[in-house]
């Protein structure tokens, strides 16, 4: 029987009963299947670092049984990072075998919201400021998911590019950038990776909430983009049952437990007995379900593949992405690899060093097989012959960031703290003190010295955006003084999202950014640290100096009030600061290597014409350096002579090549007219305009090394 | 410079003061060094199941950071049990390596005590009844350990076998049990492995504390066995200044705090200035310290090995371990392996199925980089097509073995228990009696049930022996009761030493021995229960029905008082119930494979003459099943008609091979006349006595397939 007919078949034998049972969740992570039937439950989980642990179905409270602990991932800002799409397959693999080995059916990930704002809690877990990087790395990920029989979830449809008053925020924005900018990545994970499932926004769009939003759900997803997939919504992001039964949503999922009571539970049923509710828009979404589960082969009498975690070929996949992830951003006098030989003893500060950051974040939280620390990894790395020694350096206390002006309504709530809690916090402001000193003294005893600091789960979190760039816990005095006492100092940041690093970094002389890198991270840190891995990570957004650098904050509006202007339209991240000629601490696509890479022979030629126009870009490049390493070539495409209204130049192609010492390799990309289109919002289409664009050869968006012209 | 020089010349240089500061504790692990000379600290850790957690040098809590999560290897009673030699070399290697990886120069490991009883709470941590088996598997392990330039330390010599008392227990043991049983692992670990240091134990033998024995230390150690290495005390075992100055031990360490009053410290400094004590005996001391030093190339201008820990490699081999390790006791109608393709529910039951031992047992706890416990490890290998689902079945609560008259001082103080105690205890009884009827209630739903239950390290555990070998937590009744609800449950019995059977066994078709296996246990498990893996492990030690059946019970003593009179003599283990025809639950060298091995052509021949006249024994072996497998051949050795005063047969001779269906293999072993020898308490000597020997090759101590004679 064909796919068509069988689901036409269950779909007449379901009753309302059944329908209703299978488009909520009768337990957080579930819906209810109709065994008499063969339909099972739908299984769905978090997230993108890997497979949440086990809840039970009606409570948010872990089961806490040895059997959920999971390989756990690089966050999507690391995996972006890598720029290595058949990477970012293989980590997709990882996670689908994960999930189906977990029993699951859908995998909510990836995130691949754009980063508009350095500042939304959220951005860890989204890839890029740019869509066409999103996109290019989201897709393969997705298709490495669905390998294993289980649908990725891409979220969040659309426009969550903040966390404060997500649920109901309303975002004002151009069509141009919202076809440009916000949902570009979307349309590939679902019209190039075919995403079996999308999972619809907490927030609001033209008055609507996204997940019942008729534009972005109907007109947009189903109709332009003739998506047949589940569109599930975020947990509790469904408001009114009508709405949300007459869109194109197909499955509501909360955090209650009044599972009853969800919109599309009881009230649904109400409704179409009154008549108010047709029976045929239920269907629809029952069919989309059912039409899921026979894609994943779920349905009676199919195969399906049975899954697999905590392998170690997964492990193996995931150091190597947590290698790649790792950016070179400062590296004077070659400070950089360190050679084990020459230390006797290594001093290493700062709390991340020794921090685990797997069961943190939100809803991402996973309970990890292992992760290795960088303490950790720097120690297994270099083994008994070299002391090792660990000082916190600084206390990631939340208090701390309590006293920087987080979490500000506490504060308001708390204005008049206990005598108490002025005690506590006089004691953790002392220990600070005692943690900083002790780091300063020893510095100067050790050969060494590493720095690991940055973020954590307190400030790169689902639910709360950050209120600035600044480092916590008083960071930049103390790395600023281990700079002044100890001047080679290696500073290792690991953080979810940029950090200012203005008070510190014109002295310090190598300077690593990490990622949370998952389960590997730390043994990857180590292993670039000394050596043994040559850094390849290029940054998948802008390092602003500060997030009043940043165009939502600037032109634009962030986090706004009960609605937020996207005021500065198509000038995002690099596209805005290459334009304006805002100078940044780091560029997009920026990162160093151990080796040096040239360019040659740039050139560029049109073939075909009309809409099915290529154009066929070369180049070589050369390993000029004495390590074998690997170089990221991206191309970006700008109109000649854009003035105001277009960006000098966008991210259009780009490729992830390895290179021995003194090795040359030709390049041939080609580019479609959509590399050179722009929405035009008046024809509501993209068009390509005619004329001269410039195609330029980049170590980053801000540093061309190469640039050619072609006429269209 | 050669060592002797070397080491004559540092000896030299040193004060009294730093020849003090060598050979006691300055730090509960670590010894002062002398950095003018170059000389470092020694740096000792726990212990056989892989490096402890860091402790401050003056305190035992943990440091608590990140960098001493280490592989977690199976115990020796679990490596005793694969009888692969190889692979315990192998194992010893991955000790060694972490040892050196973690800084350490000393790994307190292996321990070899002979399981006199099967109730010694610290069986466990040792390796089998026999001192044969014991001494075969400790060898290849202490030459692993040292392949890593880390030394190991055997423990505990002699006669530790007892928690209870063990600090002052006076062991009484005739002059052939000594030799014949108690001390022979011991000698092949320093004569044939070459052990660079060793162990003193608590207890006391002929009036002295072992740590100060003139007997054991001087006169068998030093003199007889010749060995020059490194013998330090058991932590807190030194009582007395003088007599452990004038005892062959070097290096006294202690479990408080209170460095400078070791009996080898301050008092020793004392005793030495008012001249009681010669400084030469302290240059003895010293001069082996510095030899150790030396031979793991720790002194200035060597170079030495610098180690790894959390390898994959080392996680690869312990896998290897673990599946060797695990015992197929019984399985009749071949109900494993389990068929996953015929399992769509699987229900796991007990608390074992979910605990992780690593951090217990007492100073061989670690924190392991991951464990796998048989759900996670069932779970990993189904995969997400078979449902699994655990109940605990039983709560593992301590009260409940107090309840079993368990802890009985405890129970002595709190006869009177508080109202608030005793309502504890009931609601803890109510819960259990939950438990028990969830589990019963479930097991009837499912296609198939697992029993995972045993001991954990409230029972297997430093310090305290175990009152009987009753199963805690009331197990039996569970285990009887699921038993007749779904008669082909697997039961699989998670322990550290043998536990009474006798309630259900009859009734348990298939039955799995698992000890605390390591890191890799649960994966191990799941794959001898689905059939990735065909079970090798023999049993390295009798499981009698009882305790009371245990010779060191119903012939001598245990565990005594004041003293304890070992008047079994050497009838230990399967030398006591075979001879003695005293029938067990399972014997020695027992366990079941999923192939079936025959045996034939066994022939022995007597070649040369005298002391040096070797019986040659040749045999074939063949895989008559259908699955690849492996076999232990044990040959064992008795005189013929030997009566009262000779046990019938001892092991002399073990292989594992591996055969493929169909396959033979023709198996040489050369017998020398220690393996026909016995200690004539007269003479004081091993002696051959004249006569026939019968040889046989055995499937267990009690399953003599083919045997033959030499005339010697």
């Amino acid at each position: 029987m064909d796919m068509e007919s069988k689901i036409e078949r269950l779909l007449k034998e379901l009753t309302l009963d059944e329908k209703i049972g299978m488009i909520h969740g009768k337990g957080l992570f579930e819906t209810k299947g109709v065994e008499r039937l063969g339909i099972p439950p739908l299984k769905l989980s978090d997230g993108p670092m890997g497979v949440r642990n086990e809840f039970p179905g009606d409570s948010w409270v872990p089961v806490g049984n040895s059997d959920d602990y999971v390989s756990y991932l690089p966050s999507n800002s690391a995996l972006a990072s890598t720029w290595n799409r058949k990477l970012a397959g293989k980590c997709g693999q990882v996670l689908g075998e994960e999930a189906r080995g977990r029993g699951k059916d859908v995998i909510l990930a990836p995130g691949i919201n754009i980063k508009r704002s350095s500042l939304c809690g959220r951005n860890f877990e989204y890839m890029s400021e740019d869509p066409y990087l999103a996109g290019e790395m989201a897709v393969p990920l997705i298709e490495g998911i669905q390998k294993a029989d289980v649908a990725a979830c891409v979220k969040h449809f659309a426009l969550n590019n903040q966390e404060t008053d997500r649920l109901w925020v309303e975002v004002e924005v151009s069509d141009q950038a919202l076809r440009e900018i916000y949902l570009p990545a979307f349309k590939k994970a679902v019209k190039k990776a075919g995403a079996l499932s999308l999972m619809g926004a907490y927030n609001r769009y033209k008055g609507e909430h996204c997940c019942e939003s008729k534009e972005l759900l109907t007109d947009i997803l189903r109709k332009e983009w003739g998506y047949d997939g589940m569109v599930v919504s975020d947990w509790g992001a469904v408001h009114d049952t009508k709405k949300a039964a007459e869109s194109a949503l197909d499955l509501e999922m909360s955090v209650t437990y009044d599972f009853d009571n969800y919109c599309l539970a009881r009230p649904l049923k109400e409704a179409v007995e009154k008549g108010e509710i047709s029976e045929g828009l239920i269907d629809e979404k029952v069919k989309n379900i059912l039409q899921l589960m026979d894609r994943l082969h779920m349905l009676p009498g199919e195969h399906r593949q049975s899954g697999s975690y905590n392998t170690p070929e997964h492990q193996k996949t995931l150091l190597k992405a947590a290698e790649e992830s790792i950016v070179l951003l400062k590296n004077e006098n070659h400070i950089l690899p360190l050679k084990p030989e020459r230390i006797r003893k290594l001093l290493v500060v700062g709390d991340n060093a020794n921090r685990a950051h797997s069961g943190g974040g939100g809803s991402a939280e996973i309970k990890a097989f292992y992760e290795i620390t960088p303490l950790l990894g720097i120690k297994m790395l270099l083994g008994g012959n070299t002391r090792v020694d660990f000082c916190q350096g600084y206390l990631a206390d939340d208090f701390l960031t309590k006293e920087a002006g987080w979490q500000e309504e506490s504060l308001k709530d708390g204005g008049g703290k206990t005598a108490g809690e002025k005690d506590t916090d006089g004691a953790l402001l002392q220990k600070q003190k005692e943690l900083r000193e002790e780091a300063l003294r020893k510095a100067a005893l050790y050969d060494q010295v590493i720095f690991v600091g940055g973020l954590n789960h307190q400030q790169d979190l689902e639910g709360r955006d950050r209120p600035d760039m600044k480092l916590p816990y008083a960071q930049d005095q103390l790395i600023l003084e281990l700079l002044k006492a100890k001047p080679d100092t290696v500073v290792v940041m690991a953080a979810g999202s940029p950090v200012e690093m203005g008070a510190w970094l014109s002295r310090a002389k190598a300077l690593v950014w990490n990622w949370y890198a998952g389960m590997e991270g730390g043994k990857a840190l180590a292993e670039v640290l000394f050596g043994k891995v040559n850094p390849s990570g290029r940054l998948p957004e802008s390092f602003p100096f500060s997030h009043m650098d940043c165009p939502a904050h600037c032109i634009g509006e962030f986090p706004g009030g009960k609605t937020v202007a996207y005021r500065e339209g198509i000038f995002v991240g690099y596209r805005y600061y290459e334009t304006r000629q805002v100078p940044v601490a780091f560029p997009f696509g920026y990162g160093l290597s151990y080796t040096e890479f040239t360019y040659e022979r740039l050139k560029a030629r049109v073939k075909g014409n009309g809409n099915g126009a290529k154009v066929q870009v070369t180049l070589g490049v050369v390993n000029t350096g004495a390590m074998k390493g690997k170089e990221v070539v991206q191309l970006y495409v700008g109109r000649k002579n854009s003035g105001e209204d277009r960006p000098i130049r966008e991210l259009k192609a780009f490729d992830k090549i390895s290179l021995k010492p003194g090795e040359i390799k030709n390049l041939e990309f080609m580019l479609d007219m959509e590399a050179f289109s722009y929405y035009d919002e008046k024809e509501k289409e993209f068009r390509v305009e005619k004329g001269a664009y410039i195609i330029s050869v980049c170590r980053s968006s801000h540093e061309v090394w190469m640039e050619t012209e072609v006429e269209l």
